[in-house]
């Protein structure tokens, strides 16, 4: 089998969901989820465009299903073919993620004929708006059929409907399709679905063995310009007619091979080797599937956009940007495709007014970015985000109003670009007033508790989301101090050199920003080495994971919230210390590091997609080889096993997980090959798995480029 | 009928139960429930001590319910005779609360013969330690009856058993009679049991219209002294059988004229006289039945004892302490007998160790009383105080960890005491050190807020405990700022004076106490004069109660909590800003009172029995005297009704409500008469209801007692 291939020949409505998101396509401009071609919303087809967001009343904000350009409906004697049909014979559906293919091939017996279907489509990476289809029928038998080839505007919508329909016509030059006029509800945005066929009855008469293949090419505009800014009155139909009739003349091949070539380029720095035997081989596989995911929704062909915690693969989380990208996906684009990387932290300087008005409203200074953040910076994240299972009430959570983390994740991946790169300028383009905003965001945030002469940090939520309104999170705590650490120093080298508006605007903060840096109070370790994820923890109820998941009364219940069943034990949803000693492992000795270690992973259900990455690369760092093992296999399989989380309460968190993909990636270059820059060197501390004989991959530091080259004995940098 | 006396002639079981606490008798030393001589525990009988605390395995602490000594159960045929019994004709009883007498008539068929029994009972307020039955049988025809006496050891117990029996022996002096020698289970306290009965046989003979009397006398001991210092090894049981003997001695005759007497002698300071048409009358009653049940439960025959929020009627509320002792009860026995007031205070001084491990526990200094107060002052308030009717799980609350305005009740309750007696001694024998300790804690619990340069009180609950976790509570901060202004006040008087080694402890504190004086967060009203109750109150949900209610999926659920249908509304439990307004109203215009009381009455569930009074003074104030009347019938009638709230979820919370007795009280003395002591001079601004036409009460000011005359043309103050 390709190595670069999945298969699956699942037909329960869970396969087809689950395959929806394993087999899913993009280009970063768009995604298509893995759907057979006659699937409707009744499969969750879908169609992302990347930072395009609606509201349906007040339900949640979410991202915009567009219409489906690719689909085609055969039926026989009036009856439609489908996965569900009787005359099913079998049927198997890839993806090729070398180059993002998916393909599938389903046989269905029609009255003694059997009747074969093939399918390839992609979404074109060199031509960001099209999507291409060749759709191949085949009978061992004389037959006719009826076939529906449409723009299916019956999308499935988890709080829809987002989009009217304005106008629907020709595609023009008298050939075979049609073209959407849309707008969205809430913004009124205007874009437009193309397609063309080169088949255009609604009968096929098949005879025995002599194929019949469509080719279909879409293209799907909005306004945007590539700045995100809306367009001048331009036909955006214009642009989607144009656009399509160029792909159906450029033909399939030639834009396979475009899309191809794209591909290549993007693995050239974007692969990493892993070398061993048959387990390596595996490693490998996940590895590639996890970056070739992390390639698909990279935005791409417009500006300052980020990457949703569920990528383009659906509407779960509302489309929405989390601190997965800064700390879990910004890494592997920073030292692969720096210029991608920035795009983040474009995206969060274009939010930043949204991030101040959120600030604001909560009565503090400075910026507090998102926790849920769309395309304007608001907050979409709601104050009831989870379904009480007995009640079916909305259940208050604090995820929105607490989780003041997420201010220093973008400081902190500021600072590591700068680092990385040198490049400096994003600080002077807005990178240094999101420091600052980030830190008066802060100052306001921290209290000062006058008989312990220091300050803290009450009321938060950490990483840890099962246990809600917390003082001192280790986490917050630390992460605080280092973005005013980072905030104080920019600000007087600003203030030294060339002062900023940005930078005079937090003068008058830097003295107390200062006692802060000196009194901010980090929760230390303990005679045992161990560091309390927050004040009182270690009171907490001390019992297995076994006994809380004993407790549930209901499969689909929260575990956390007020009541939940690990609210008021130790048991934790994911990493949280760990991500901190993680991030500062220079400032803990390794027996602090095994002690905690040791410590939280029982105590840790792993509930999250964030965890088994952060976990991973403590056990690396700590010589846990096998555990290491176990965490990789976990963080890279998320997706190409299937076998993530599908519920958080009620409600449906299901999609791909860029955060798990990324994690792999940090495992592989961070973990095993103890990859580290110090002092603008790159370091090597290789802790190889016994199976894998070399890793080799890319990474690009201050202006160069490495081949780096990772064997169990040693490791070799190469400027590439 | 009599004016003093309540009856009735319910006989389902919510009836007796209800009747229990209608109809309770005590003498401040004990108590015991309004069942019929034959009930048992299936009927909820109660005999409780105060102070007297057990616990079983890991459930609540609360009182121990001790043996019943005054079991009577007759039976016929057989077949006993309850108010269950298909022969029963007829059943009352009543409550005579002028002297604390129970009484009840009960008719049974017996077969053709008409039997009746009548009794009479009461808890001797002369002789703490001695309660009196006499019991009288009739019958019709000649018939032959079987007859039980016993102490009933089989008591009922909300979380028990909380003794065990250690002997069984004679009274002595040849009587008809028993000791119950017992031990509670947790503390290894003895305590004794001891009855006579003048009637020995079991069995009774009676002539047709001749009345069998039967007389029992039956003692209570405990080995705790008066000081509740455990008595050297004196036999317990030695107590009670001299005790019961020299009751059986003096007989029902004097024993009853001694109880009258003293109970005469209560009333004389003690009564409050309401005079006026029917209306007036029916308040009077209402009013003296409330005054019954405070004098029934203050503490008499041991020291420094409190009263507990549901008076000995129950196990209800662990029989705890609340603040409700403070700021609804202290008032009536301050100016009426004040030697008892101190006594609540004495329990305070005698707790404050308590007060500060629970300070300590929280990592805070000082002393942080407990929410629910046993007799060592360590919290008996549960971190989980109600269960999930859904789930059936415990529900975690913060009534203990965040009620901290139960230290500012007690500092102000000390500051009224000195203020109106006169009397500091109270200060130097413990007083002081309580007020230091309290606002010890909470300048540890002030936080300081860099930015806005103030000191604001985060993560409390207020009076209002449907809202938890709440930031600057206005009551809550209004009471911090007057605890540590009187503690500042105190410890430079001490320091000029004489000082204390409690004063010596708070100087090092002074500095920081008044610099939070000068830059605490009190919540001021806005441009309507309304005063948020906390942060962000009014962003909140804004429905009306009925919206609320509506809501419930079970009439048990509770309103508060995380999730609670109250708990993210702006509907509130009780009284909270009000309490403020009340117990401040010199420092806000009326025109605040006015805005606020009309804002946040509408929004009370007035789910708590505390929250009538305080609207009601309020409303007195504001001249709403329709509102007050009402107010006043709702925080009068509570007990004597049996109309009260009888659930919190699934936790039963019945008894008595001494805190609405106590609100009855200051709602006549305090509103209807307008009574208040300025500059140690009384001021009365009377607004009396049209029905009343005087109400005449005894204050003690100073070392003065006066008889105050209040008429609706003026008032007279008479020296006493």
């Amino acid at each position: 089998m390709n190595p670069w291939e999945i298969e699956d020949s699942g037909i329960s409505e869970e396969s087809v969901i689950q395959n929806g998101n394993r087999m899913f396509c993009g280009n970063g401009f768009m995604g298509y989820r893995g759907t057979v071609d006659e699937a409707d919303k009744s499969s969750m087809t879908g169609l992302i465009v990347n930072g395009i967001y609606d509201r349906q009343g007040d339900k949640w904000r979410e991202p915009v299903n567009f219409p489906n350009p690719l689909f085609i409906q055969l039926s026989f004697e009036g009856q439609p073919l489908t996965l569900k049909s009787d005359s099913l014979n079998s049927h198997v559906q890839k993806l090729n993620f070398r180059y993002g293919i998916f393909s599938r091939k389903t046989l269905w017996n029609c009255n003694g004929a059997e009747l074969t279907v093939e399918s390839e489509r992609f979404l074109s990476m060199s031509e960001k708006n099209i999507l291409c289809l060749r759709y191949k029928i085949t009978s061992n038998k004389d037959i006719t059929l009826g076939i529906i080839q449409k723009i299916d505007e019956e999308v499935y919508d988890a709080n829809g409907p987002h989009f009217k329909i304005e106008k629907k016509s020709d595609v023009g030059e008298g050939k075979c399709g049609e073209i959407l006029m849309c707008r969205t509800l809430e913004k009124q945005l205007p874009f437009a679905v193309a397609r063309i066929s080169d088949f255009c009855s609604d009968t096929i008469t098949l005879k025995a063995a002599v194929p019949q293949i469509i080719t279909v090419y879409a293209a799907v505009f909005t306004n945007l310009d590539e700045n995100n800014s809306p367009m001048a009155p331009v036909p955006v139909e214009q642009f989607a007619s144009i656009s399509v009739l160029q792909a159906e003349k450029a033909g399939w091949e030639t834009l396979l091979q475009n899309h191809k070539k794209a591909w290549d380029k993007i693995w050239e720095d974007g692969d990493v080797v892993i070398e061993g035997d048959e387990e390596a081989r595996l490693a490998q596989k996940n590895l590639r599937y996890s970056l070739y995911h992390l390639q698909s929704i990279a935005p791409r062909g417009r500006k300052a956009l980020s990457i949703p915690a569920r990528g383009l693969s659906a509407q779960t989380y509302k489309g929405a940007v989390f601190w997965d990208t800064e700390l879990f996906i910004f890494p592997y684009f920073l030292y692969t495709q720096p210029e991608l990387a920035c795009e983040f932290i474009e995206y969060r300087i274009k939010t930043l007014e949204g991030a101040k008005r959120k600030a604001a409203a909560y009565g503090y200074e400075g910026a507090f970015y998102a926790w849920e953040s769309q395309e304007d910076g608001d907050d979409a994240c709601s104050d009831y985000n989870v379904t009480d299972v007995f009640t079916k009430r909305p259940v208050r959570t604090y995820f929105r109003d607490k989780q003041i983390h997420i201010n220093a994740a973008i400081v902190y991946c500021i600072c590591q670009y700068v680092e990385v790169t040198g490049d400096t300028l994003i600080l002077q383009e807005g990178g240094l007033e999101v420091i600052f905003e980030c830190a008066k965001f802060y100052i306001s945030r921290c209290i000062y508790m006058p008989l312990k002469d220091r300050y803290e940090v009450h009321d938060v939520i950490g990483p840890d989301e099962y246990h809600e309104r917390v003082n001192n999170n280790a986490y917050t705590n630390k992460m605080i101090l280092f973005t005013l650490q980072k905030a104080v120093e920019f600000a007087e080298q600003q203030t030294e050199t060339s002062p900023s508006p940005a930078s005079h605007s937090f003068t008058k903060y830097i003295p107390l920003a200062k006692d802060i840096c000196k009194k901010l109070y980090i929760p230390s370790p303990n005679a045992q080495g161990l560091i309390p994820q927050f004040d009182s923890y270690f009171d907490m109820e001390d019992c297995s994971l076994e006994t809380v998941r004993s407790r549930l009364l209901d499969p689909k219940e929260y575990w956390g919230g007020a009541n939940g069943v690990a609210s008021h034990t130790q048991i934790i949803k994911q990493a949280d210390t760990i991500v901190m000693l993680n991030l500062f492992d220079k400032d803990y000795d390794s027996a602090v590091l095994n002690a905690n270690y040791d410590y939280y992973n029982p105590r840790t259900e792993h509930g999250s997609s964030l965890s088994a990455c952060m976990y991973g690369m403590v056990a690396c760092k700590t010589g846990r080889l096998k555990d290491a093992e176990e965490f990789y296999k976990k963080t890279s399989c998320v997706d190409i096993s299937g076998n993530s989380k599908q519920w958080a309460g009620l409600i449906y968190i299901g999609g791909t997980h860029p955060a798990a993909q990324g994690g792999s990636w940090m495992m592989v270059v961070y973990g095993f090959c103890g990859f580290s820059i110090r002092e603008n060197k790159i370091q090597i501390k290789q802790n190889l798995p016994a199976a894998w004989k070399k890793v080799s991959f890319t990474a690009m530091v201050g202006k160069e480029k490495y081949q780096v080259n990772v064997t169990r004995e040693g490791y070799e940098l190469c400027r590439k």
